[in-house]
């Protein structure tokens, strides 16, 4: 069991500020990283506390060995396989993204039913294939970028082939077995609060 | 003013349960509704009843009806012009993402600081045009897709073209002026979440 989900979002936060920082200077405060984020001051020392122990007064964190130790508490450093399930659009687009490893997952393959053209050097194989291949490999996180409508079924195949996290951008709930996890990224909901946040 | 982001991701989550729908049966209860989407019985009667009056007993609200009513509510019967800015990748991956228009947003065009191949039928222009582009088309909301390390610049340009909303898939924390919204889509820390949700 690690850490929850509240915790992992702000760690992933600092992560990303540090990475995005010039070569130098070399050092930075927690008080500096939690400005630049707008988090609050005692919120950002205990995270960082926890993580990679007190900061040096004055000179505070070194920055590279502060992304190591989150990198290594968030096992980034060993990414996890996922496959994509879905190679539509929005799933090839995925498919092509190279943000994937950086944040802890490495996407081994796309499956879909029908035949897809293949434009990224990750294979994308026909559903038939998908238990095999989660079996052999060891695959326990999918993707899912099917339409709503087949999301369900989709959903069921993926938790009998051994998944236990599944990443779902497909419109709607998913029923899962206990001790699967479900992740939803409704796209369409933050669309929705973008054109009503203007008259 | 409108209805708030929660009420607003409902009301979201309703109108994609219920496009997703097959055309028959024509009625459905908001018991159902609520059991299909996970949600509770009276929060989905409370948020229904205020868009569309109460369903009728037994038979429920007709689906086409409050479909429509849900979109008329949300704004989605007349979708506001939008611009993507940043053209890599994620940007050209929402630009062929035909979903928008279904949720209230239509993106008129791309900007990017480099020349980029258009693979859609949407123009990508230069940055230089920005302004003028807004200015000429009313434009009032902007997704940035740039990486974290320009996104503030990007942000600037944005805020002084006249755009009151940002949807920013930017992996920073942007400082805007007031009176301007910015909505974060956190890819990474959906990513983390998800990997670090396994051993």
């Amino acid at each position: 069991m690690g850490p929850n989900a509240a915790v992992i979002k702000r760690l992933t936060v600092y992560l990303q500020f540090l990475r995005q920082l010039p070569p130098e200077p070399s050092h930075i405060s927690a008080t500096t990283i939690a400005k630049s984020i707008g988090y609050g001051d005692v919120q950002v020392r205990k995270d960082l506390a926890s993580v990679s122990g007190e900061g040096k007064p004055k000179t505070g964190y070194e920055i590279e060995n502060l992304k190591k130790a989150l990198e290594n508490y968030l096992g980034f450093n060993s990414p996890k396989k996922a496959v994509i399930v879905g190679a539509g659009k929005l799933g090839t687009a995925l498919l092509g993204f190279d943000e994937f490893s950086h944040w802890g997952l490495e996407i081994a393959a796309a499956f879909d039913i029908k035949k897809r053209t293949q434009n990224y050097d990750k294979p994308i194989y026909p559903m038939s294939k998908f238990k095999e291949f989660c079996d052999k490999e060891n695959i326990r996180i999918a993707i899912i970028t099917v339409p709503a409508a087949s999301a369900q079924q989709v959903c069921d195949l993926v938790c009998e082939s051994g998944i236990k996290a599944i990443w779902s951008f497909a419109p709607t709930h998913l029923y899962v077995p206990d001790g699967i996890t479900v992740q939803y990224e409704n796209m369409a909901a933050s669309l929705a609060t973008i054109s009503c946040s203007i008259d």
